[in-house]
Formats: structure tokens, sequence, C-alpha cells
């Protein structure tokens, strides 16, 4: 007789099995994360920040600190109450539920994931994560199994920084990444201190929401891939090896300005065209090695900006992303060399600026693994990669061992009301997510 | 004995003497415009538009229809009052000033320029023209000569076309291209109805300002050059061929906006790629053959325009001029089928929408001619040239023959602070002026 239990590593269901402290458990008695439940919930969280008279296809709008914001996160409370996970939001404004451990010295494992969105965003981003981590410690606990370590869920405020930046994602001051001046920061007439309050937070104990090294067992985050390599390869289940760096630069190109009619060829010092160079070169350069670093040209505004005037000053910013800082380093010092040539036969002036830069996080290797004996046991194929986008399991990672698990998105779609993860892949993710957790409370 | 007539063109000297109807007249005897007079009233006019504790050098933002506009054509008018010229405005705002001639049958030589600005412009463009035609018909007043044609200087209002747009210049009304609805064209909140009454037209009268073809002798402008091919040769007098016909397209490049961290560089579809390999095909087309033609992308604007997104979408424009219409249509192909490749390996698509189409303006022979004679019996050396801007006088072209007579420009810079023309060559221009008035006297 075929059972699914033949299609599992022995170890890796002996393991989780184990994970239970229920004797003589197999694989089959792990429960599943209920996918009617979690496509139900992804269905209803996506009616806060709809366009009006839209449907679920139609995306959302779910800004951080936006109605549309509160009323998704006091669904989501609403939901963990029901699960008697006695949901707080922490001065900060993130949303935990926790359920106890048996052994209540040990640290906590932390999951989840995020529900605001970008303006114009997906019903998958964040969302599947959040409500998948609910999903996980309802079916542990709908048989009555016990973890040594408490299990915490987590719903990050402000994670797409759309309203003060990804400098300021609430995560980063559970990290301990604040400072005081931040609270006074406005956006849409609104001080970042008043946004905190608006959705529960508590700006005049901001601090209190730092949590310190080794204060949580791990982090682990279900996510969707918003790339498109899960997909093509036909994988439902990737281990993120780590979240790249990004080094980013801000150029200026100045040309001069002049008449557009009067000004021979030959004699231009025209912004744009040289920016329109290094645009090329940015990918020239970026492709011209193996790998999967990606190099981004996403912002461009020209002076005086009219048709019948020769652009004097460009402005625009250089994104690339790495795993290795070593290759960023190496492709930044090629992008600059090519500047200086482009800026001497373009007879312009470029300033290339590094104006931020988001060192890599590395995924524990441990978690990874777990997330491979988890997915085998379920008989998912995986397979690893980076991450390209950031995420807050970026900060967790500065605090605890990380780890993340991304599912297919359809055509590599995101921050977009296109994007799309099939309703198989979310219970796969969410499945892999349950056993990933019950195969790190055995360790540690 | 060397006198300056032995500088002279014998032929040239005598024809200008014989349009005083003096007898017996050398060149000597030819008046010159006061070059002192020019320069204070350049210097004068400057003022009106100049920004705050500035000074000459710091420019002038004397926008049409704007106070400062009001106060330097209330300038100008009481200059040309002083000199007996009867200044009236005509319904359209245009500013006219004229001086009989001996015979009232014959249609009046017709000779100016404007003394609008661009926001931040220079003290050269059009104030030189005005000034030097009010300088012109003084000189030839203060030696009680007689002409037969009656002269008649003109400032016309809202040449640079800040305002309303080129294609609400006031000379085209003149040369009777109105459609009644453009008065309801709004600028700034002002009604372009109310903006011609600011300047003291007459909307309700606007068709009256028309005037027909034949009814004009000739039109003569003087102008600094705005490019620097003059200064380049060292040449003080420019004689204009005509004024380039301007093909200009509108483009919008599609692409696809997606993650910039998480979409593969080989997946991409990015808009401003395009845009960039299309800004330098422009430049490569328009270069790849001899000639003055010159191609501009002056605008540029891509969405979303945010560093970590890859653009979606590029909206561009294109401008090629040329005196040929031939060339320009050659070049236009050329540009269509680079961009038909462009959208090809980008993946993208790439609509190029013709968006207007101002046709050259021939300069007339006869008038042509007329200035070089009157170089010539000033020594002055003399270039033919295109001119690469717009003028009044492409518009006077439809109605009269038309002639420009430009100086120098220093290093080409126009439309700037930094615009500027000696006043050696101011001055040579308005002797130049003077005198082809005088040469055109003599025919028809």
């Amino acid at each position: 007789m075929i059972t699914r239990r033949s299609f599992l590593g022995g170890l890796a269901a002996a393991s989780v099995a184990r994970a239970f402290r229920v004797r003589g458990a197999s694989t089959l008695d792990i429960p599943r994360v209920d996918p009617r439940a979690l496509r139900e919930r992804l269905e209803a969280l996506s009616v806060f920040g709809r366009p009006p008279g839209g449907a679920f296809a139609d995306g959302v709008s779910r800004v951080a600190y936006s109605d549309a914001d509160v009323e998704g996160r006091r669904y989501v409370i609403g939901l963990m109450k029901a699960a008697r996970l006695e949901p707080r939001i922490d001065p900060a404004g993130n949303v935990f539920g926790r359920r106890a451990g048996t052994e209540p010295a040990l640290p906590p494992i932390l999951f989840g994931s995020h529900i605001d969105s970008v303006p114009s965003g997906g019903n998958f981003d964040g969302d599947l994560g959040s409500l998948s981590a609910l999903g996980a410690i309802e079916a542990i606990d709908a048989v009555g199994a016990r973890t040594r370590h408490p299990l915490e869920m987590v719903v990050w405020a402000h994670e797409e920084g759309v309203a003060f930046g990804r400098a300021l994602a609430c995560s980063r001051i559970v990290a301990g990444d604040f400072k005081p001046a931040d609270l006074d920061e406005v956006w849409n007439g609104m001080r970042r201190a008043d946004a905190i309050r608006k959705i529960g937070g508590d700006p005049d104990r901001i601090l209190d929401a730092r949590r310190t090294k080794g204060s949580i067992h791990c982090y682990i985050e279900l996510h969707i891939e918003q790339g498109g390599n899960l997909e093509k390869a036909a994988v439902p289940i990737g281990v993120v090896e780590g979240i790249v760096a990004i080094d980013k630069y801000d150029v200026t190109v100045t040309g001069f300005a002049n008449h557009a009619g009067t000004t021979p060829m030959a004699e231009r010092q025209d912004a744009l065209l040289a920016a329109a160079q290094l645009t090329i070169a940015v990918r020239e350069v970026v492709t011209s090695e193996p790998g999967r670093q990606v190099g981004t040209v996403g912002h461009l505004e020209i002076l005086p900006n009219a048709p019948n005037v020769i652009p004097g000053v460009a402005r625009m910013t250089i994104e690339v992303r790495d795993l290795s800082p070593e290759k960023l380093r190496r492709l930044g010092d090629a992008i600059r060399a090519r500047a200086r040539d482009i800026a001497t036969t373009t007879r312009t002036t470029i300033e290339l600026k590094p104006a931020s830069l988001a060192p890599p996080a590395t995924a524990s290797p441990d978690v990874q693994r777990a997330i491979e004996r988890a997915a085998a046991s379920l008989a998912l194929q995986t397979m690893r990669l980076p991450s390209g986008a950031g995420h807050d399991a970026q900060m967790m990672a500065q605090i605890a061992p990380m780890g993340m698990i991304f599912v297919p998105s359809i055509g590599g779609i995101s921050h977009s009301p296109k994007e799309l993860t099939r309703w198989e892949d979310c219970a796969h993710g969410a499945d892999v997510l349950e056993r990933t957790v019950l195969e790190m409370d055995r360790s540690g």
C-alpha cells in the first residue's frame, strides 16, 4: 500500500513527529493548516482598502496608518482573539499573539509578516504570511499538541515604507534601530508619533518595543517570492538564503541647458544624453557577470524638462542588489568608471553619491535546513534563492536566527493588483511554515 | 587720402545714398543708430523683470502679460511717443509706431521684435531688435531724410509663448492665424482675453488686428543668433536664409512596472531603458548626415519614478529641426525605424505621435540681398545661416517678404541670464537694420 508517508524522507518525518512530543505520531498525524479558512481570510482581508466597486482581483491600497490599515488590523486582531492568542499591540504598533510552550524559560519562536500594502498593491504580499502564521498556530492547537517554545505570531506595522520610508519600518524599532527624532517625521500632515497612536501604539513608551538579541529563538516568515524564479522552475517552495544588500546611488548629471533650435549638435552638453548612456551602462555592467544581481534606474528627472530646451541637469537613482557585498563593490566600481567615461565624452559632470546601504541579511543555516525538512515531509520540492526584496526578516536577522519561505508569484508580478499566487501554493506555504516552526521547536 | 568710403562697395554705397533721395549724399552721410542710446535703453528696459537685488547680468523674467511686461511695454511706448511715432496698440496687444513716407499709397516697411522674455531669460533676445527698430527710425529722422514707404516699427506681444504657448503668439493673429476659441485659453488663472486686455489690447475687436497679404512691403527683424555660429566664425552679421521647420513627436514607451529587487534582468520590460536607447538613437540619426539639422529630447518623465520600481512607462518628446522638410521626413523615418528595433529588443511598445509641425519660413531673397548690401556698406562681413529658433518673422513670412539679421551670441547662450552680445555687435546690427530698411525702400 502506498501511503503519503512513502513520499517522505524517513528522518524528516520522524523528527517532525518528535516535535509534537506525541508518542508514536506519524507525519500523517501532523495537522495541516486549513486551506479553506486561509483563502476565506485572505479574501475577507482584501476588502479593507479595495478600490470602490472592485473585486479581489483589483488589488488593494492598504497603506500603513490609513483607515483601511486600521480596519484590516482590527479584522486580524479579531481572528487572533478568537484563536485565544490574547493579541497585544506593542508600543511601536506591531501586533503580537502568543501561545505558551511547555518550557517557560525558552524564548519564543516568532513568525508572521505584515498586512500593510503599497498603493494599488496585491492581496498576497504580507497578508499570506500573516494569516498563515495564525493558521499554523490554530492547526497545532486543534490537535492539542504542545511545543517546548512559546509560539508567537506577529503582524508587523508599516513594512512597505510608503508613509515614512523603509528606514522607519516598525520591525526596526523591535530590533533596536530607532532614534527619538524619528517620531517627529511628518507624512500627509500626520506626525509619526500620532500615526503610531492611530494604530494603537504608544510613542511615549516606544523604547519598550525593543527585543534583545537572544530573546527570540528564531524568526520565520512566509512570503510570496515577488519574482518569477520559482514559477519558472516549477518549484513550490523557495528557501531564502538571505536578503540582498542594496547599494543605492543618488546621481546628478550636470550639463548645460541651451536652446534646442540654435545649439549645434557638436556643442551640446546634454545632461539627458549622459543620463541615458549611464542608464544603459548600469544594465551592461550588472549583466556583465553571471549571478542573480540586479541593477535599476527607477527614478529620473530632468531640468528644465521642456521640449525645446536641451536638458541641463538630470537627477537619477541607481540601485544595485546582491547577497555579496564584495560583488556590489565591484559592480559599483565598474559603474563609476563608466560614469567617468560618459562625463568626458558628453562634456558633463556626473556625481554619484552613495545614498543608503542596506547590508545583506543572511538566513540561518539551521532555519534553512528546517524549512527543507518541513517541505520534504510534505513531498514538496525546494529551491534555495536570495530575496531580492527587503522584508521585516532583515531586521529580525539582527537579533535572532532568521529564515524565510517563499511561494511562487505568477509571472513574478508584485506590488500590483496583478500579484497572484495559486491557492494551492498558498496552502503549501502555510503547511511548510507550520512544520518549520515544529522543526525549530526541537532545537535549542 | 583714405576715407571710410574706400572700404565700401561702390554700388552698395550708391544705392543706399539714393534711398535718401538726397542728391549727392554719400554713405558717410547716412546716419548711424546712436549706439550709446541703444545701450542705455537696453539697460533701462532690463530693470523691468530683473531679479530683486540683481544687476543687468542677472537677466530678466519678463513673461508676457506679467506686471513686468506691462511696465516694460509702457517704457518702450514712452520712447516711441518721444520719437513722435504715435504708438498704437492693436487689438491683439502688439505695439506699432509709424513714420509717414513720401508716397502714401505704398505699403509700410515693418521692422521690430518683442520684449517679453522666458523666465530667467536674457536682456538681448527681442529687446535688441525692438529698441534698434526705434533707433533706426530716430537716426533717419534726425537728418530729416524721407523714405518712399512708411516706416513702421513693431513690438510684438507674447512671442516667447511662456503663457499660452508659441501657437498663440500675437504675431499669428496679425498673420490671420487665429480662432475665437483661443481667447478662452487659461494660464495662471488668467483668461487669454483678459491677458490681452491687461496689455491694452481689445479682444472684442481681435479680428481687426489682421493684416492682409500685400499690405506690408516687407518685414525685417534684427535678433541675436542664440547659437554660436557667428561667434565661432568671427562674423558680425548673419543673414538668415529661413526659419527652420520643427517636427515634434510625443513618444510613449510602455513597458511593465515591476519590483526592482525581485525581477531578474532578463525578464524586465524597462520603459526607461528603451527611452534611453531612443534618446541616444535620436542623436545618432540626426548626426548621421552632414548639415545643420538638430534633434533634441528635452522632455522625459517616467512612471512610477520610484528608485525601487522598474519604470513601466516613459513619456518623452523628440524635436527635429531643419530648413528642409524633405530632410526632416528622412530623419523622422530613420528615428521611427530605430524605435521599432528598440521596442523589439527591450520588449516594450513605443508610440511616436507627431504633435506639431511648424513649416519652414523662407527668407525673401530680396531682403537677404538688401541685408548683404547694407552690411557691405558698413564693411561688415556677413554669413548666411538658418535660424534654428522660431521668431515672429516666421508668422510675417506668411503675409510679406521677410528677412532677419543676426548678431553674434557669446558662447551661443540664450534663454539664460548668461545671454550676451557685445555692445559693438549690437550697434552693428542696428546699423545694418537701418540700412536694410533704406535698401528695401528703394524697391517695390
